[in-house]
């Protein structure tokens, strides 16, 4: 799931005005190389790029106000796993792009690109994904044993540490390798899902709907529709992390500074959660389908959705009591010079 | 049709290892940037750049001898048009490469990198397709009016010349755009269907097919199964040009200094016509089946191969004194310094 919003907008642009020097780095070849990590196929990554790109060349002109006709040429990278539908994305570009674009396919938890030759990473809903669910969280008789759940919500502190600690590796693994893609001063920008520090995820809007779903389908295995195994065998590989752990991880790396970090609410022209309950269960479900199929079978996955929607909604007191506007974290850091 | 050839590889990696400076062009960032231009969708465009980097490699380490740890890398574009199918290019990409790879969109008459972006760009059979068929081939009571015929073998000289003029525009467009993109020193090898000079287009192989296709889909709409206008308004979008056009081309555009030009065998491997019809019936079937499809639909077009397949094997005699070892053309260029 992907949700554009205007506030990360313009907190982009005033990372890019404040702090990438776009002058510098199209020194070398006139050239600024850009990615979108985990675009998906579009629309929002063409719009994203379209705003970060205008960024840019405004920043150079600021920087270059006598040599306007010398702007730097652009070359976009759309990056998605190997199973992402590229075709689309392709035939989806604009026509009236004015960079060139290419494709990569591959995860970005390994390396991409040559060394040094990104100036702009950006990667929006896709890091909170792990490259796998933990295996741990299968083995019977452990504490990490997750059973009766699909997330880790209400779980014990062994489950939620086994999701950390997979989410701890990507993020390493992702940094490691963006850290040697992009040039000294280049910019990486990261929204993802997210969590204040010290919160438990039980207090999130979030955090509840996961534990919904799991009691719905323990609840439809219940009635016989399916063994209830294939619920305590079934983990949704997301994991949204607080700043802390986050500031930690890109210490740990080493080779960025942190420029800003900070949460934000994902979806801030909706007003309360009444109103979201709609719009966003269409969301969550449009991005989760797929997973839930494959586990449980078209059939009960449409059941559980169904169920969660009136769960949802008959429990709209609680979901008020809930955090919902902070629990995106949008992270913007510097390779370090 | 791309058909691979040993002694095209074999010249490549001649012209690799004696003009192309590896060193210097790895000097600025440690990267070569390589673009396969009409690729399709493998995996012959696999082996083609494996190979291709193998020789650069073998090539930097001979002018390296004492930093063989500093190989540069490579980062690899796969272009073809919008329409390719991307997804099965990617997911059928070697698991094993030693290279980054990212595919481009678009059409190679038009501008697909930055300025100064690429160091060495490789095209075979794709660079004769036209990007239109000439339109003055379809005016009525035009000399240039190719009725009766899908092609301009048996042709005047008024629809040659609307070929000629047609596949100069698009070679132009394509030298200017690569002239631009590749550094000053980059290499430009081309493989494509060639003629020799003088040499008339029905003395080929490859020209009494089309002259064959032509009859037969005459013959095919006499018989009542479609109206002949729809022969008269189709005309193939290949031009096979003889070294002489292809040197005024490149002079033309000025950018490029000529290393090689020369016509070769597009099958080397075959001894005789004879032994040809078999295997080159079928790529030929392979790679114009949808074209004609699209025209005369899948019964017309299936009856015309079935057609030609006989009346190849029945003029076998004629076809024997035929031109095709000399009928592909092989070029290589450098961008000048």
């Amino acid at each position: 799931m992907r949700i554009s919003s205007n506030v990360v907008k313009s907190n982009i642009e005033e990372e890019i005005y404040k702090k990438l020097d776009v002058k510098k780095l199209a020194s070398t070849s006139n050239i600024i190389r850009v990615v979108d990590l985990g675009c998906a196929t579009g629309p929002n990554t063409f719009m994203t790029i379209q705003n970060l790109l205008e960024s840019m060349k405004h920043k150079y002109q600021i920087q270059c106000p006598n040599t306007p006709t010398k702007i730097p040429e652009f070359h976009v990278f759309f990056n998605d796993q190997l199973s992402n539908d590229f075709n689309t994305l392709f035939t989806t570009l604009p026509k009236d792009i004015q960079y060139f674009a290419a494709g990569v396919p591959g995860s970005f938890h390994g390396r991409l690109f040559p060394e040094s030759s990104l100036h702009f990473a950006y990667t929006s809903y896709a890091i909170h994904f792990l490259s796998k669910s933990p295996q741990e969280l299968q083995q019977k008789n452990s504490p990490t044993w997750n059973k009766g759940r699909v997330h880790y919500t209400s779980a014990c502190k062994e489950v939620v540490d086994a999701y950390a600690a997979q989410f701890g590796k990507d993020v390493r693994d992702f940094l490691d390798a963006r850290a040697i893609e992009l040039v000294p001063g280049g910019m990486l920008v990261m929204v993802m899902q997210g969590i204040p520090n010290g919160m438990h995820h039980s207090d999130t809007v979030n955090g509840m709907m996961y534990d919904y779903m799991g009691s719905i389908l323990m609840e439809i295995a219940k009635e016989g529709m399916f063994d209830e195994s294939k619920v305590d065998s079934f983990n949704l590989p997301y994991y949204g992390p607080n700043p802390e752990e986050m500031t930690k991880l890109v210490e740990t790396n080493g080779r960025f500074s942190i420029e800003r970090m900070e949460l934000t609410n994902p979806a801030p022209w909706l007003k309360s959660i009444r109103q979201i309950i709609p719009e966003w269960t269409v969301h969550v479900r449009a991005s989760m389908e797929g997973t839930f199929n494959r586990q449980f079978g078209n059939e009960v996955t449409h059941e559980m959705f169904q169920r969660l929607i009136k769960q949802l909604t008959q429990n709209i007191e609680i979901l008020e009591t809930k955090l919902w506007d902070m629990t995106q974290l949008f992270v913007v850091l510097k390779r370090k010079e």
